[in-house]
């Protein structure tokens, strides 16, 4: 009964704060994704973060599981409560607590969304580039180490978390990082935070470094016959330095879904769509080198668009691709792959993904975050149909399997959660035990969303 | 007898690779900068890292403790022996094991220094950035998180170490990372070993991000009345989002130690230098944005150098600044300061830093790496003079002290080791218990480079 005596004593602590609310638990035990509801007991909105430490003090000293919440938007249900417990909901802290433009860096509480801060941010001619698609809170994309579409340019959550404030999971609150922009001062706990999937601790505020709105931008879509040929484009681009601040591709299959959904009207190849950053004379340079070199690669159907309307509509189609695709399979469901390789070994995974789903008879459109080397195949399956369901989920592993094979991740985004667990083993060898090592050490109760991440002891 | 019985048995393992000369171990246990002489009891010279996992078993058997070596240029005693045991000197691990032109990757062994890889790269077309200014061995500038003129373009150690194979304390073998440019997967193991100096475990092989070599280069040099409108034009520059290589800056100590040194024959005020990388049209674009950003902040005597003997020229002079304040000052040593701060406050910084140095009567010659907020006083003092070492003792550390109340890092690249070890408790609070749970997690023996960055326990 630890987990009802810790409730009574956060009920205590924070009122109406505490919801034990049917639809609250059902809400808070979702995903994205085809996962079964996994509830906690209750559901906590803190306002502070010396409430959130209270509370993780009393989850403690009760043996209670405390699950973070941001806007349960991940991918891998890494915030279903598995063994129940606390969910503790940031969204009541949503504060953007601190601009400091000089420094290009800003505080935020954890609950605050990408979009919210950007509009925050709109007058000061800085934004916060990391870009996972979904509106996700910020605290949930550093938790999770999420990148997206512009990573290629501006790093994941890795490269843009400067500090955290943390509460422990003995319930004390500590900082990592400073204000500067780096420091060779100690073990790099901000990195070990970001990514952990709130297994070590909560995460209660954020130093987010920045980037200046560039001055001009300009966006193209360019089709090939083949996936080889774009990737080998892609990795040429990279290599002459062209700072391409967005370089999606879609297969084909993924076209004639953005085709059906909005109009797009593109031939029913792969294509790469591209974003370059800079200065209206920097933009126009890459424009035309990059221009120069997609005819050698075999581009067709080039088209640039400097204007911004042109270029929402190119990147709407990009962004809603996922939606697209699920128009095209109704009542199916989706299982979205996610494995990242040394991009020279790109053409070639995406090749055996193919080769896989048509032998497997699930239809998968791909897109691709290609300059990292990453992408999805959105494989449709039809919940009630088992069989259909087992051999989704065989291909979605023999993937990961080619992803390890090839030097590569089994996740380069979406990260671990419910439904990546069982590839830690294979993926980092001793490196797992080493994790579960520290998750050992730095929460011994096994209190901080037990079940994920690391080995069970 | 511990050590005893392990240099026995490590003798056994490598023969005439276990060195206990007297001189072998005098060289061992000496540093850049001022601290006296810590020399381990034998030095080996592993070839693999089996001979290396094989050493740390017989010395975690035997409660010997060990301590990595590179190329003993860092600059606060990190390598120090401060409770002898074996010094693992990685100098016969010095191959490049493979480069990986199309995925822009290098596996190297940890002895290669970051000349010899470029070097070994030149054929390429792509480089290594990190330049901390010593030729530093990969592994060492890893194990402190080294960084220095370039971050501000390509970023630290931290930003271009993808993956790492380790030899644990307890002498197993992991990798962590992967080939892929990105992932999701699990805690940052990377991360944490990239500036933990030896206390974990030693590296034995590094895979590091590659950069194309750019098609134009250059480079210029502008004079100021004071630091202040100088920072502040960084502070513009960066906002801009003008991709500066390098952007360092030189007070009127160093410029006049400089003019002495090399004929620079700059006028003796505070001066910028600095780099642009990129393509012909867009490093004539950014020189000339930035010119004119200049002149609205006043600078003046700017000159710019494209031709490869001026720049050549031009960062002579910046990288040995070092050797032209020692020269200024016969007898003298030094005690190099490194606080880091967010840019905001960094002419605040230098200014109470002159002011210190002033009160203190102590030439310090000021370099900084001012678009990371990262600056270096060489404080000068006569080691017979112990009044004088005192003094510039202080200094330093008010420095650190001024530097933690603006938000920074006593440290932003020369790290910990034996200089700073009593800053880490102000710097981080609660946070370095949290480093000490996890080195006592994963090296419960203490054997790994024992006295350093993590509290006793």
């Amino acid at each position: 009964m630890g987990i009802q005596d810790a409730i009574e004593e956060v009920s205590s602590l924070l009122g109406q704060r505490l919801s034990r609310s049917k639809s609250d638990l059902v809400t808070h035990g979702a995903s994205e994704t085809y996962f079964a509801n996994m509830p906690p007991d209750a559901v906590a909105y803190p306002e502070t973060a010396e409430e959130v430490a209270a509370l993780v003090r009393i989850c403690a000293a009760r043996d209670c599981p405390v699950v973070g919440w941001g806007t349960g938007t991940s991918l891998e249900g890494q915030a279903q409560a598995m063994r129940g417990g606390i969910c503790v909901d940031f969204s009541r802290m949503n504060r953007v607590v601190d601009v400091a433009q000089a420094d290009m860096t800003v505080r935020v509480q954890p609950g605050v969304t990408r979009e919210a801060l950007n509009e925050d941010l709109r007058a000061t001619g800085l934004f916060f580039p990391v870009d996972p698609g979904a509106n996700a809170s910020l605290g949930g994309m550093a938790s999770t180490r999420a990148s997206g579409t512009t990573a290629v340019r501006y790093g994941t959550m890795r490269d843009n978390v400067l500090g955290l404030e943390v509460v422990t999971a003995g319930g004390a609150v500590i900082r990592t990082g400073t204000g500067a922009r780096k420091s060779a001062s100690g073990y790099d706990l901000t990195g070990l935070f970001v990514g952990s999937e709130g297994t070590l601790g909560l995460i209660t505020e954020l130093t987010l470094r920045l980037h200046g709105i560039p001055e001009a931008v300009s966006a193209a879509v360019c089709a090939f016959e083949e996936v080889g040929p774009a990737v080998d484009l892609v990795i040429a681009t990279v290599q002459m330095g062209l700072p391409v601040a967005r370089i999606e591709l879609m297969d084909a299959l993924c076209v004639s879904a953005v085709n059906a959904y909005a109009g797009a009207g593109l031939r029913e190849t792969p294509h790469l769509l591209l974003e370059f950053h800079g200065s209206e004379a920097g933009v126009a340079e890459q424009a035309a080198s990059f221009g120069e070199l997609a005819t050698e690669f075999g581009g067709a159907d080039f088209r640039w668009a400097t204007r911004e309307e042109d270029r929402r509509a190119l990147w709407f189609m990009r962004h809603n691709a996922f939606h697209a695709v699920k128009a095209q399979y109704p009542g199916k469901r989706s299982l979205v792959t996610d494995i990242c390789v040394p991009i020279s070994r790109l053409a070639e995974a995406i090749r055996a993904c193919e080769r896989e789903l048509a032998a497997a008879r699930i239809p998968g459109p791909v897109v691709g975050h290609v300059g990292d080397g990453n992408f999805h195949a959105a494989l449709m399956f039809d919940p009630e149909n088992e069989a259909e369901m087992a051999r989704a989920k065989a291909v979605s592993e023999r993937l990961v399997e080619l992803a390890l094979d090839l030097g590569g991740t089994a996740t380069g985004e979406h990260g671990i959660g419910v439904g990546k667990l069982g590839y830690m083993a294979r993926e980092h060898g001793g490196g797992w035990e080493m994790m579960g090592a520290i998750k050992h050490a730095l929460d011994p109760g096994n209190i901080m969303n037990p079940g994920k991440l690391v080995p069970e002891r």
